[in-house]
């Protein structure tokens, strides 16, 4: 990773621009496998789902989201700062399903003067989710064909894209993403990159005046080579699906080592965020050395937390934590 | 009632502007026996639930209302398109309470960076609810402590006020009221007015520019008076309360009949509006001559609905009815 | 006037809300000569403008206007409040022209990054224009050319249109308005109605939804009738434009008598509004009896005022001016 | 500068966020000899621009630009975007007076019901403008009184700061700046840094909740200690100061060297920006080996360009402009 950084660096000198971003944006085409996308860089997660969900709904139109959802829940208000309200559906393991999606727009269309209560406009899931889990190929089939229906685009925010594409429980790849969504991005932030977003737009009337609606936004880096350079280089060699499958493997060792400890988890996760539940002694003696995320408390006193794997995580430290857990 | 839109526009012609509605807020101040408070009336509801809110919150705030408060479901967004989240607690009979406000705050506060979400900046209520209970004096006391705690202006939904003053079961009034409350609006469009609600601003501070924000929501009606003419009469000798005690007792008329009938209700209101279970057959002897709000499908094939008396609802109607119900 | 007042209401209750709104609609567009058109009906002039604007707009395109329109002057920043910026041309009497709508897309286009700037989304005239002058066919058709060539929709603000279109200078009429605009409105608020705007809309993409962004806009009045029924007794027996008429016809005698005694005007306009330069002693011996509104000081110490006459202008009330000008 | 990059990058690993953003703040107050100031850390000059004036404003308020400031022109309505009128002011040089912004009060005050247009609520200038120029100590002195009287915030825009401050004809230092701005900000980007701006606010009750505006308009960068190293960098030693000087101290050089050949000047720039008007001869000369921006054609047929010198600016290429500048 290191490395990684110096590198970055050191190109910006000789490298002008556009040869970052357009080499960048060729690399990401040809993982997708389509030649008709178009790629736009930003700088966070925020900003990017505000530019997408503001670019492509009318004004009266609202966002279909799990409760749970990120943008429901932690960009303090940022979507309806751009004036849209999130239509929260309740969530299963923090995923929404195409009937739901179905049932509200079937909802919004019988009531007795629809424009009464906000459009439909558009269908925002995380994959994976904010929990860790991920949708199945046959779940957004059906999600897509609900949006076909009702002509709602389909937004996959992509923060952690790479942690759910190389689970080992994944039956989706990246070409298979772009045919299915309209518009995803490809988060980098949190996949070993300093910063930055890949916006990746599939649908042919979405990506007319894109760059309006990022600058508009705040989002036109005056440097926006730095965004190209970390893309260019995370997309040359499959380095971006190494890096999070390092990640994920890392997940799966604690989470089998405390699952041979009989311990169960709060939501059954395939990717790099895991959340065991904890006997209090457990998390006394964990938190100790490692770091835990305090999630909740349930009701007979145990205590959620996450673990959270990422391009940093050193298999030394995984080890000493499986070494801990196995004297539990 | 119909003479009252007759009085109304004759005189409209005879008197300024300001003349009617100066008249009218010295009546609504002298109703609610305070001097210093600000009264502004707009034209409906919406457009006043907007102005108000997006007048009194700060830009990152947002405003608690139960999930059912109509600012969350029938506005079309128009709270978002100023740029405020809705924070939507789950009602008990469409009201919230104190310690589900203290609870929401202090969750926010509570946070691991409370600036990753949206602050709670105001809490809305409906007086009467959008299922036409009502809060008890105790209830509103326990709020307002709550609001004092935290900083919270309060701010009281009364679109059906009237109908919630005069009810048999409601233990405040209007000076009551004014002292609880940062802001609140006595509904018009629904207690007999042709269109228009006055608002009434008892917090010091928010009463500055509030003709500013009034204007950019585009509630400054070029004719006022017509307005103030409203105001200036259904504040006069009463005849607010009459005209809302009339559509009360009729309500609980029907009420009577029905639970003598045996017939359970949806939730106990003691307003304008009754929300009758009725079994098929009952639902089709009645709907044939009277109307009835289809509400909801209960989950034993019976149907709820909505019965709803106004200013408007002829005692011979509701004689009608009951005759209808006896024979049940 | 005042006869009109009383029957509205009496109508109130012996008719359906959509049979006077559907009623009137059929008159306008029988008025229009156009049966393919979409009327809505909205409150004030400031709601009407806000909502049609950010109806038409992406979100990162603004709207071109003069510099003295009454959207970049006197609605407090309701345009921006729904994210738009307007672009204000300089004006030549109140009006724009093609060359200067083109002149201002070229300049845009040309800009190195145009994604930096504003994208121009609308172009927004009025009719007559806040100075009282007109467009002439011409005028208006060359606007229509540019419209066509940037694809950009051209909004006629009507809050005055009546008192435009019985101007003895003017060359168009309704159905000639209803052809070269994309969306307009016939002003009532200001040309005898209580209040009421009639927004026809006549491009078939733009009229999808505009009753979602009413609702947005606080903009749907509960007891829509009193629009409609305001309509349909202007709209029968072409009342709407006897009143106008009879307004403008006052204030061309008083334009007459006032160029007779060789007084100058700040503009030339043909309708309603009189813009006189007045020298100080004639300013007080005018002011003394008649209603003139102070518009500006003038660099020689003389005074130009505002005239303005409406449908409640008596003819008794312009004789008596015209003596007192004579006397001068 | 290359340097600058690779360590900034090195440190990334070894130190936390807190520590470099902690330590940058530390160094800022230092630089400004004033501990109550709060310091914040943004990405980009837009998002920086947009997040102060939101967080300021009131919603019925705009904030008064000089019409050829930033946010007036190049920033795709993000102010607007936010709700807020740019109430634009003629310029003079880029910049606007003490004078013109009382009189743009006092018109707003004097109008016939204020309430009508948007209130101002800040004023907005930049440091060096747009042009180049800087404001003197008197000029800033008096625009603070104007603020005072009517209690308007002032807000200044550093995104070159330093290229100001390090004028030869600045006579203001940072600590006057933090004496006589409200709110301000220290460009980063365009100053050495990878990206970044440092916002400073001096004002007591404007500090309250700005990292809440910060996420709202996406500005919270998840790794932010990559800003806080770099401003802890620009700030030890002087660096920052450094930079700056440098690039002035260039442009000065071609500024003298264009001026004893009789070139004359679009505007008398102290700064990094010159802006001279070349005969068609010169400007093919000088473009044919230089990097000029055109900037505009005069009346005359020559053409003004701009050149922009910055800390990457290398001597040897300056040397080698004022050769061919002498062979003119």
């Amino acid at each position: 990773m290191h490395r990684l950084n110096e590198t970055n660096m050191e190109q910006t000198v000789g490298y002008g621009e556009d040869a970052h971003c357009e080499n960048a944006r060729r690399l990401i085409r040809k993982a997708c496998r389509r030649e008709d996308i178009d790629v736009h860089f930003l700088v966070g997660g925020t900003q990017t789902n505000t530019t997408v969900i503001a670019h492509f709904l009318r004004p009266y139109q609202g966002v279909i989201a799990a409760d749970t959802g990120h943008i429901n829940v932690h960009e303090t208000g940022a979507i309806e700062a751009t004036g849209h309200k999130v239509l929260a559906l309740p969530n299963t393991d923090g995923k929404i399903s195409a009937s739901q999606i179905a049932h509200c727009m079937e909802e919004h269309l019988a009531e007795d003067g629809p424009e009464h209560t906000v459009q439909p406009g558009m269908v925002y899931i995380s994959f994976p989710s904010e929990v860790g889990t991920i949708y199945s190929k046959q779940e957004l089939e059906d999600i897509r064909s609900v949006c076909n229906k009702y002509d709602l685009p389909l937004f996959v925010d992509g923060a952690r894209l790479g942690y759910g594409l190389t689970s080992p429980a994944c039956d989706i790849d990246l070409p298979t993403l772009a045919r299915l969504a309209d518009v995803f991005y490809i988060g980098g932030t949190k996949v070993g990159a300093l910063f930055g977003e890949a916006v990746v737009i599939t649908t042919e009337k979405a990506k007319r005046d894109f760059r309006y609606s990022i600058k508009r936004h705040g989002g036109m880096l005056a440097k926006g080579r730095l965004l190209g350079i970390q893309f260019e280089t995370l997309f040359t060699y499959g380095l971006y699906f190494d890096i999070a499958r390092h990640a994920t493997e890392e997940a799966m060792r604690i989470k089998d080592a405390l699952q041979q400890k009989g311990i169960q988890f709060l939501v059954g996760s395939p990717t790099n965020q895991q959340f065991p539940i904890l006997s209090p002694e457990q998390y006394e003696r964990l938190s100790a050395n490692f770091l835990l995320s305090y999630w909740k408390k349930m009701d007979n006193g145990n205590i959620a937390v996450r673990i959270c794997t990422s391009w940093a995580t050193k298999t030394e430290a995984v080890d000493a934590l499986l070494e801990e857990i196995g004297k539990m």
